[in-house]
């Protein structure tokens, strides 16, 4: 297999954009993407998107078509890969498989969302179905349901403290002020999040990720294209993924999301790297629990050490581990099909050194992206 | 790239079958394949499915999560595509391209669609999402308007008759009769598509392929694998995969699906082979006048030829080139997602020698899977 290295990143403001539409979302990303890497739409070879459900948020399948051809490709091959809201993550790792292939030298990895124009209700259904349709939406499970039984163990089990779950999100809301494409600009207290109303014991509205329109994109190229295109290549050098079962109650262990165990071992090997050796992190937080259990089962903590070391700053940029310094799905917004190649994105401006105010002064990144409550996992671990 | 092979397969029966669910579908048609390979469950790596919309047929995103959980799979990675009608020759080409790229060594691809538990309306809805719905569906156009589109304008340039359009009918229900996973077993006459009802002008109800459910499932792997544990290994010679307009008016030409023409010519250069050195193909008839258009842009024909071409009895089993000896998407049945795959098996089954009455004595084969009106083309050449 071929090295693989990002050469170009692009994406929109998130946030609930009701004067957009998908396309246009998808095009202003993919736009910036290319220009970012200083190359043209001719040179171009392969698109891979990853989005949740085009059928049920906009009524419209097929993107893998649309999008190019609103793009102003001819005849280009474009792949549209699905795995709830791991599709943006996964689509990075597809996109990854073939240029290491030698099938294509430039690919444009994409991902999307658009969220907001069907209505509350509406995207509660549609999102319910990344879980089991039949023994959990049908049911009555609701994400925020299904992860607050997770918190409601972990706090059980070891502890943790529905002030430490709040730890997180204040954290990512920090982390987001100096983020430009955030949803959410704005800083919030222990308290606030204590103070927000309540969705699904013990998790509060403050807890949990918004509902988000958005788009994300970035090109890889070739290790021989890289170099001659790019002076700052960010280079994959490891990339895991793994399923687990889709529906909670049918785990082992409720507490330990095995696809992510599954992918992050991969991802390590390849890599050469151990948790210990990582700089810094995007995880998968659509909801506080999710981060702290994400931390856990990277292995960057201890089982069920996760709140403390959380609410004692070491995730915090200059901490031990800065984990979403971008603001995660939490703060930086969660446009579902798109958040995995944002995390990307995050990635390489950290490792290139463009991350601002926001910098960790990384040398090599790990990304993760949760399809459902655990029933995918997607992770990557970038290097300069 | 390394070389790759089928060598497993297996699929359900096509039809409208009420009792199963989409699960039980994809398990019956996944489990054969890997029999039919002589591997395990546990020797399976990586798995690829194409779907179109499990989010409107079936209300259930995230297959690629509940199908390898359901079908007792722990932590395989696991990919869903969508391309429309192309999903299953996506998820193919996926697949190649992964044990092509030395990333993993035994795949297992799935196509699958379970359409009839929603009703006729729903399901023309959903299909039209596959369509452009802003300026095309919203504007009340069908799949059915928008070949009859394309056979009106064939008709008019190229003096193609309605009744050489139903000697596609005719011929792939013949077909179809000894096909035993075949949805229709009924032999029709020119007279009986004549007489069947009009559904777009110039298209009758016996020009069009029909609503179905079904699975179907290959194994691939790579060369030193399939030497291993096959004795009739079908290889992959060449992969073809391009996009075009997803709506019909953008089109240069509204008689040329220019995705077909670029992705058979990728799939021709890599094979080293020309259309006149294959000897039988499945294409992707979902109406009569799409069989036409297929041979033509795949080089089988000159344009505007096909309507005669067939009539003649060219592409009957025996003749020039037989296409669609399996009796195709028209009267094998036209599981969306599933369609794509199934075209392979039937490859494999008429390279291996096992098509029974229906074989073609073949020592290649082409198959051509479409999405939506030409939006998306897949190629595949396969040899034994």
């Amino acid at each position: 297999m071929r090295k693989v290295a990002v050469i170009g990143i692009g994406m929109t403001k998130f946030g609930q954009l009701w004067k957009r539409d998908l396309t246009s979302l998808s095009v202003e990303a993919g736009v910036n993407a290319v220009r970012d890497a200083g190359i043209h739409q001719k040179d171009v070879e392969v698109l891979y998107g990853g989005t949740m459900s085009g059928g049920l948020f906009i009524n419209q399948e097929h993107l893998g078509s649309m999008l190019p051809d609103y793009m102003g490709f001819k005849n280009i091959p474009s792949v549209r890969v699905e795995a709830a809201c791991a599709s943006g993550g996964l689509a990075l790792r597809q996109a990854y498989i073939d240029i290491a292939s030698g099938m294509h030298d430039i690919a444009v990895v994409g991902g999307v969302e658009k969220m907001t124009d069907i209505g509350t209700y509406s995207i509660t259904k549609a999102l319910a179905t990344a879980a089991d349709t039949v023994n959990e939406s049908n049911f009555g499970a609701t994400f925020p349901g299904l992860y607050a039984l997770m918190a409601k163990l972990h706090m059980h089990k070891y502890k943790t403290t529905e002030e430490q779950l709040a730890s997180v999100a204040v954290k990512n809301h920090l982390n987001a002020l100096d983020n430009p494409n955030a949803q959410f600009h704005k800083k919030i207290s222990i308290q606030d999040v204590m103070d927000s109303a309540k969705i699904a014991d013990p998790l509060k509205l403050l807890d949990a990720s918004p509902i988000t329109d958005g788009a994300a994109a970035i090109v890889l190229a070739s290790e021989k294209k890289a170099k001659k295109l790019s002076d700052t290549p960010v280079w994959i050098k490891g990339s895991g993924h793994a399923t687990d079962t889709i529906s909670l109650h049918d785990r082992d262990d409720l507490l330990t999301l095995s696809a992510t165990v599954s992918a992050a071992k991969q991802a390590y090997l390849q890599a050469r790297l151990q948790p210990k050796n990582i700089d810094m992190a995007e995880v998968h937080d659509c909801f506080t629990i999710a981060e702290l259990l994400a931390i856990e089962d990277l292995g960057f903590v201890k089982k069920g050490k996760s709140g403390k070391f959380t609410e004692e700053g070491y995730t915090k940029i200059g901490g031990k581990i800065p984990i979403n310094p971008s603001g995660g799905l939490k703060a930086k917004g969660h446009p579902i099909g798109a958040s995995g190649v944002a995390q990307a994105i995050e990635a390489v401006l950290q490792l290139r050194g463009d991350a601002g105010k926001r910098s960790t002064n990384s040398e090599n990144a790990l990304t993760h992206n949760v399809g459902g409550s655990g029933g995918t996992s997607v992770v990557h671990i970038f290097e300069r």
